[in-house]
This record gives C-alpha cells, structure tokens and sequence, in this order.
C-alpha cells in the first residue's frame, strides 16, 4: 500500500473525482478473458472457479491484462455470482450453459433460511489474489475490485442460472413484496462485507454490476431495487468510489444515478451525451463503445470512438470502456489498438 | 369493406390519428397465441407455420382472440418472418427453438444472389385470411396488418435465427455497407410490397416490428437502418397509418421517431411519459406494460396499469399495450381483466 499517493494522481482515479486528467482513462470489462491466448492457456488445465480460487493464478491473468493491454486500471478476476457461496447456494459453472444454482431462492421460507452472511472467510482467496495483484502492479495502475450488485445477484439465486424473462424474480417481487426486501437487504449485506474487505486488501475503486437489472420497468426498478442501491453505495461512501454499471438501462438513467454512485456505467445503446445529461454531470459516465466493434476493423474502431469521445467533449468525468464485456472471439490486437488510440485522442 | 367509414370512428383508429377517443384503446401483442386454451387445440393439431398458411384456421384465431379479449383491435395470425420465404431462404420453425432460416445470408454474393420480390403470390394465403378476418369482425374492431422491419428481418436472415449479440448482422454492417444497404433496400420492397396487399385486404392499419433493433447502438440505427425506415414508411404514408414498434430502445427514440412512423410502440423498459417527450408529442405512443405484470395477481396489474395511464395523462394518441408479446404462462383472465381495467379507468 507504499503506492496509494501516486495511485491518487492517476488519471483513472483522479477521473472518478470527476477531475481533470491528462487524458481519458480505458479499461476494458472481462479484459483479461477467454479472447486472450495465454487466458486460454491457463484455463485449458484449471476450470473458471479453479482458476477464481487459486490467488496466484488469479492475479496472474489480472495483471497480465494490464501488461498486455496498457489499460489504466487493472480489475480482480473473479465472478460476479462469488458471494452466493457462502449462502450455500451450491454455485456451479456449466459448460456453456453458464452458471448454475443448485439451490435456487423461491419463496420467502427460502429467503429466511439463509445462512447469515458474515464472516466471509470462504471468500479468502480473492483477498489474497487482491493483495498479490496490488502487488505486482505496484504504482503502475489502480485496481478495480467488484461485486454483482444485489438485484443481478438475486435473480441469478431466483432463476437458478441465466434468465430470459426472469419470470421467478418478478414472480417474487410481486408476489411477496417483504421476502424480496428482505433478500434485497442480505445481498446488500454480503455486497457491503465482500467490497468493504477488497478494499482494505489493496482495490483502489468497486464496480457494482448490475448487468441484468434493464430486465425491469423503471417502476419496478424504483420500488424493489433503488432503495438497497442508496443504502449499499452510502455505506460504500468514503470507503472507495463506486461505480454502478448495467445494461439496457437507457430508460433508468435518472433512477440509478438517484444511487449516487460516483460513476454510472452505460451500455452501447444510448448516446453518451444524451446518456450524461439524464445522469447528470455531479456523476462521471463510464462507456461506450459496442463490444461488436471490436470484431471489425481500426478502421470502423477508430471511426466510432472518435464519436463516443466527441460526445464526452473532454468533460472531466468520462472512463472509456466497451458497453459490455469483451467478446471472446476479439482479436486482442484491436483491445490493444483501441487503448492506444483512447489516449492518442485525448490528449491534453 | 362496406364497414371503412365506421372503422374510420373506432377509437383505435381515432387514436392513431391522434384524435380524441371516448377512452384509451388497448391490443395486445400476441393476443392470439398459445395462453390461450382453444389456440393451443388447434395448434395440437396443426403446425405453427401450416396455422399461418391456411386462412380459415388464422382467421379463426384472430378473430377468437377479439371476441375473448374485448380489445379494440384485431391483428392477423401470421408470423415476422414469412416474406422472407418468398426471398428462398427456407424458413422453418423448430420446436423450442424458435425460427431457423437454412440458407442465410453471409456476403454481398448472397445479397445479389436473392430472387426479384415480386410478385408475391405465395404470401396470398395472408391476404386470404385478412379477407376473412375483416368480413367475420364486421364493423365490430379494425384489423392490424403487420410485418417484421427491414432490421429484424436482416438480422434473423443473416443470423439464421435467433441471436445473442448479432455478429454476423453488424460484421456485414461494418464489413461490407455496400451490401448491406442492398439488403435494406430489397427488405424494404418487399415488406412494402406485403402490407400495401394487407392493406388492399383489408387492414385498417399496419404495425413494423423492428423487436430486436435495440440491439444496435443509437449511432448505427442512424446509418444503417433509418434511412430505410423513413423511406418505407415514406411510401407507406396515405396507405394507412404505421405503427413501429421495438424493444430495447429507451436511447434511440428521438431517432425512431425522425422515421414519421405515426405511432412509436416502446417497451416497459422506459418511462411513457419521458418515452413521449423524446419521441414528440406530434406522434402516438403504444405501450408499455411489462408482459410479466399479466403472471401476478389483479392487484398488482391494477397498480401498474394505473401509473402507465397517469403518465399518458388522457394525451390523444395513446394506445395502451404491452411492452411485448404476451407470454404462454400467462393466465387469460388477466389478459381480460387489463383490457376491461384500460376502458373502465378511461372513460372520458
């Protein structure tokens, strides 16, 4: 922790006080991952939540991203779905099929015989794998702890796995109004412990992802989500800054800006300017790029970012990143492209 | 088509010329499908495409699906996808699965290798069942036609199906714009060329489902897709009035709307209220209850339905609907419920 001072007068924290920086900080979501060859590697011999549970692997393709890309901020590998572990939920990563709960939450007699949250010794590992990070990185760049945020993680406990009308969630949501609260509080509970505890391990800025919550009507939103994001990013507050990202969220800009994370995270289907006006300029606004971008050529990358970047007009306050995560199938020599021409673009 | 002039007073088509109708006009999407106990008996019977190709059956359950509802509108059976048979690309319907096209569209070579699109005789049963849909329904509701948009064709074309993050439809995007707008431009004859035969059929008004549009971002909805918008609804215009409906698009609305369709149809993702302010109020709104409301309780759907209404504010122009299809789980009852609920709670 010697490197926490110069760590503060990096672009991408100084941008997440919404000051002004030398140019536009980039770090790419899933940017250590499967497009990545020596990634491949590594995983061909251990199996993803191996691969999460073993620190010294896990800070191992943590900062490879970071040398290979010159991103600005590394981010701990791990998964979203961690922290239902510990609530016994029986996690598991199918081929293809993504994750799976053995246990899914269905009713609020499901809700109440989960196990309390603390303490979260179980989670050990991505600590450890924090600590090893930070240390390698030394004063290079900040890293990025994060945690699904509680609605992404309820309904990954609710539907058992990847949903496409999450008729479970809202199922609970309308059905037993106090069980999904009631849920609602634990998840924010363990999210608050999970974040608290990387941040002490060495994370200089959180991530919330809450990649799924445009599923629901701002009204929805409003009602069963926003009030355990304010209390969540409150406690948060001062600890480390925050930034809360999902997904076809365009129509719930001004709701989850409402959360008072420092930097909301928006996807490719809104426009940055309009997207920032709805936020409002007290917050940063982290995007926005298509990960499709990737998939064709610097020409239409270039193209692109350049619009994205006239849109954010050098306001203090905007992070460059894809709209989602990197796709496997990128060629990693266009995340490298598109991270030099970032800061070529930008300079001040 | 003795019963044009009184269709003219229906509030459906009031509404969609922004006119002041006795109370809110409601359809829903889907209406005629498989939560419905009769329309799951005949499709033991028959397959999904075969209901679409005989026009008693199709005219049978969209006539059923008023006379059950009490809704404003009728729509014709068919599917999005069916003037894409006329095209060779051997569509068919697998079972779960959804829609598979055998032959799908990968370069410029297949672009310019399509059949010329008229005439299309071989679409002559959709025509037959709105004949006889209109004679059934009398001067009692007008008929929607309706037919996928130019992107959502494009995408399921070129996809072969369904499809997660649209790779093959953007990498022709970005790879090959020549070919791409030949296909916009091929794929917006012939869904002209189908609905001004619906309309000559005898449907009232018509509705383009661009369902997947939201996939793109806002800057390639502007190059790649409105251009052929504003064309198609462009020749459309006097024929009958245009509903465009998508979902996923709470951050395009302004550039949705720029296409002159008369009524914009959005989903449950955004605000009505805020959705209308983007889109104009020289326009209609369609929408935007979550279809998943439809699986809780009466309740819960009064609730909804309730806040939606006070966001239209009684403005001329709104037709109340789902922000989608309705869906299979859904109990009818409540489908009939919302439909009473929307008249009762209108009424001016």
């Amino acid at each position: 922790m010697a490197s926490t001072s110069i760590l503060e007068d990096s672009p991408f924290i100084k941008c997440l006080k919404r000051e002004t920086t030398t140019y536009t900080p980039v770090w790419i979501m899933r940017q250590a991952g499967r497009y990545m060859r020596e990634y491949r590697e590594i995983r061909s011999r251990v199996g993803f939540l191996e691969l999460c549970k073993t620190p010294d692997l896990a800070a191992e393709v943590t900062v490879m991203a970071v040398e290979q890309l010159g991103v600005d901020a590394a981010i701990i590998f791990a998964d979203i779905l961690l922290p239902l572990e510990p609530l016994q939920l029986q996690l598991r990563f199918s081929k293809g099929d993504g994750p799976v709960i053995e246990k899914p939450i269905r009713t609020g007699k499901d809700v109440d015989a989960l196990p309390p949250v603390e303490p979260l010794e179980s989670l050990d590992f991505v600590f450890e794998a924090i600590r090893l990070s930070c240390r390698a990185l030394g004063s290079r760049v900040p890293l990025i702890g994060f945690a699904g945020a509680p609605f992404t993680l309820a309904s990954y406990a609710i539907e058992g796995g990847a949903s496409k009308n999450y008729e479970q969630t809202k199922g609970l949501m309308y059905a037993d109004a106090d069980a999904w609260h009631k849920l609602m509080v634990k998840l924010s509970d363990i999210t608050f412990a999970y974040l608290k505890a990387q941040i002490q391990a060495g994370a200089s800025a959180v991530q919330l992802f809450d990649s799924w919550v445009g599923a629901l009507s701002p009204l929805d939103y409003e009602r069963f989500v926003l009030p355990h994001m304010i209390d969540l990013i409150g406690r948060l507050k001062g600890q480390a800054p925050v930034i809360y990202f999902g997904t076809m969220t365009g129509g719930m800009l001004d709701l989850m800006s409402a959360s008072n994370a420092d930097v909301i995270g928006v996807d490719w289907r809104v426009q940055l300017d309009k997207a920032w006006a709805q936020i409002g300029y007290e917050r940063g606004i982290q995007g926005n790029l298509d990960p499709l971008v990737l998939l064709s050529n610097k020409a239409e990358i270039e193209r692109q970012t350049r619009i994205i970047l006239d849109k954010a007009a050098g306001r203090p306050g905007h992070i460059f990143n894809l709209g989602h995560g990197v796709l496997p199938e990128t060629p990693p020599e266009h995340v490298r492209y598109l991270v030099q021409l970032v800061h070529q673009l930008t300079q001040r």
